[in-house]
């Protein structure tokens, strides 16, 4: 029955009912942690025979004897193969080290305060410097904005990505928004993929948009499908070549969620004068990235074809964690009208939306019962969700068991604070 | 015969014979190059177990997945074994990539553009930012705080370490003056080993200077020993903590030339404080380091031990090297006045010093009968020599008949170039 059908007498009798089961899952002292996108002990399985796979063979195909120093963007090998996940030719591929937040990172002090052609063109030169952050969307994005005093204008994301009218809007009129952030395919955390329309008009925005704009196109689930049928994205960069806007798009991605969280390899695809300047940035901070685990990936995970067939057996393991908690969040909230959420084709994440103003009780409802969620609020710029309606879930980590227990804990936690909230209007 | 007391017909039959040999070196198409010290092939082999060292198990000690994300500070068993190179417990080491390179330079962003204890405290609040520079030291610690716009000060090398009268003399009299480069053991390129004197006023630096004063302790070659009875480097923590100066230092190391340059895992120590405001800077650009390398590398490496012996390995095989260089230099140059030289105890390098004016016409002769040689100049500030007589020669990387044909083709060029300018003069 939908909460604005229920009686106030109903309400009561519900809420009763609620406070035992929240009781009850209390005695349990559960320790379930639903909090950040993690792949599981037997994801990481799947690659465990990375350690060991050169075979004491540490040469590249072309000689490069990957044990010594050198070789700033990468081997060739991996650039070409981690290149054609961003859908970008290895020469306009860039291989770094285990993290993507750190060539983010470095692309954007670059930018700021170094200029990516030259010091004249520094973003920091000006007094302000804005970033569109779709939201809800990817915390660590956020906090590289809010650490480099960057200040972070909250776009709506729709189910196509971004609102499109809105970012053109602002880009157009205020020429102090330097650049965006986008999780194009499989976004975190809704699961969305950008529409085409949605591609095409972020490629344009670099015509629309002050000097030296950049979208920060992070592509951290290019691979990552949970069903055979999950929607494609499309190329950013043939939108950017159409458009003549490549140098507008740095694309990222690693294999942290392919292989190892962690001990995997980054990479960046941009323009190549883009991928110049970069290159030049990291020679001041590195020797060059760790090529002998650019090697072991590309013996590994050989080619973008064995590479699917990898993802394919991540996906057996994860659906069904993500299929029990969409189906008692159907089972339980579905026509309720507690609460609204998408079913991802891909990615790492469900985002959950609480009726407004609940997502911070429900979060403390959950841990005050032993079930970490992701703080409410995390996934919009300043840890500000105007109506405090956002909760991501993360499905990935824990065992199948424990996410059934989360999933059933986690509604009771909704159901609890909506007819409280009901019942107190 | 010394130089000086050539008269001018010896001058010119001498030169008559050096052209020959000269001319007769080109014809050979020679192509050396003792530019970079990069360990060679057979060194790089001694640690090929490496990859596959795990054997499947890719749990730490305490438990921890290393294939998952996590863990800024690094494994304790790596914070242990490494922190033991610098002479620092665990909780005083942080773990990092693969380049020591990497962690100095985000040391340096961190105290002058966000402050090691809050935004107050950072250097770039000044109008001023300058650093001593002991030099010849190492161009790319040079080539940070030229690409930061840090001001650098070149201070002497003596035999004991940087002049020290000259360094506490500038830091009391300028506030403006906010670090100190240091290679302490094998100083890079001179080989020199800092005195206990010198560690021990280093150390008391923090007492003179401005706030929040850093020492940059780049321990490159803390185990890089040639022979056994190479001469030990005093604690600077042991100091540090005499004098209340801890917060004043950071050690810096890897194992680039330990295991696989570019490979390996670097590390940093200083104080509880100062590891904690680095583990925060390093939160916004990684979500934690590769734990799969720093397993890997202890497992192999095992203990402080075990350490030594694999580095007697490395001296096994480059300490030919090194004497074949030596002794070319004994036999053609001693007593000429044609240069000067340390015969270093460990390290990579050893540093020519020709006769003022020469380094760069040298470098050039080298050069045109293809023998790569460091720039001249680039172990100076700003790639200026005042002198221009700082020659690095790095023996390692080159097979031992190359190293003595480059030594042979190096002494012929001093010797051509000594000459022209006496008969110039």
């Amino acid at each position: 029955m939908h909460i604005d059908e229920l009686g106030a007498e109903q309400v009561a009798t519900a809420l009763s009912q609620l406070q035992q089961q929240y009781e009850a899952l209390r005695q349990n002292n559960l320790s379930l942690d639903l909090t950040r996108g993690k792949p599981g002990p037997e994801q990481l399985a799947l690659s465990d025979a990375l350690d060991g796979i050169l075979e004491g063979d540490y040469r590249a195909a072309d000689g490069t004897d990957t044990r010594n120093y050198g070789g700033l963007e990468g081997l060739p090998e991996a650039r070409a193969l981690f290149g054609s996940i961003l859908g970008a030719p290895a020469e306009e591929t860039l291989i770094g080290g285990n993290a993507s937040l750190t060539l983010m990172n470095n692309i954007i002090d670059l930018a700021l305060n170094e200029g990516l052609r030259g010091p004249d063109t520094a973003w920091g030169n000006s007094d302000d410097v804005k970033f569109l952050c779709p939201a809800p969307g990817y915390d660590r994005h956020f906090a590289i904005c809010e650490h480099l005093g960057i200040e972070m204008i909250t776009v709506p994301m729709l189910d196509t990505g971004p609102d499109m009218d809105i970012v053109e809007a602002l880009v157009s009129e205020d020429s102090s928004i330097r650049g965006m952030w986008c999780v194009p395919r499989f976004a975190n955390p809704t699961g969305c993929v950008y529409s085409d329309a949605t591609v095409e008009r972020i490629a344009g925005l670099g015509k629309l948009a002050a000097a030296h704009f950049l979208v920060l196109w992070d592509n951290a689930y290019a691979v990552h499908t949970l069903y055979e049928d999950a929607p494609p994205l499309a190329s950013i960069r043939e939108a950017c070549l159409r458009q003549g806007t490549l140098d507008c798009v740095f694309q990222l991605g690693s294999t942290s969620k392919i292989t190892f969280a962690g001990a995997g390899v980054s990479f960046a695809a941009s323009s190549p004068d883009n991928i110049a300047a970069l290159s030049r940035h990291l020679s001041f901070r590195t020797i060059g990235p760790d090529k002998v685990n650019q090697l072991r990936h590309v013996r590994f995970l050989q080619s973008l074809d064995n590479l699917q067939v990898h993802m394919a057996a991540h996906a057996d393991i994860i659906r069904p964690k993500f299929e029990a908690v969409l189906a008692t969040l159907e089972r339980e909230l579905a026509g309720t009208g507690m609460g609204t959420w998408l079913a991802p084709r891909g990615g790492y994440f469900i985002a959950f939306d609480t009726r407004p103003g609940l997502a911070r009780e429900v979060v403390r409802l959950a841990s005050d019962i032993g079930v970490k969620l992701t703080p409410a609020g995390a996934t919009f710029p300043y840890g500000d969700d105007p109506n405090d309606c956002n909760i991501r879930l993360a499905p990935t980590f824990p065992s199948q068991a424990d996410v059934e227990a989360t999933a059933e804990a986690f509604v009771i936690c909704v159901k609890l604070a909506s007819l409280r909230q009901k019942a107190a209007a």
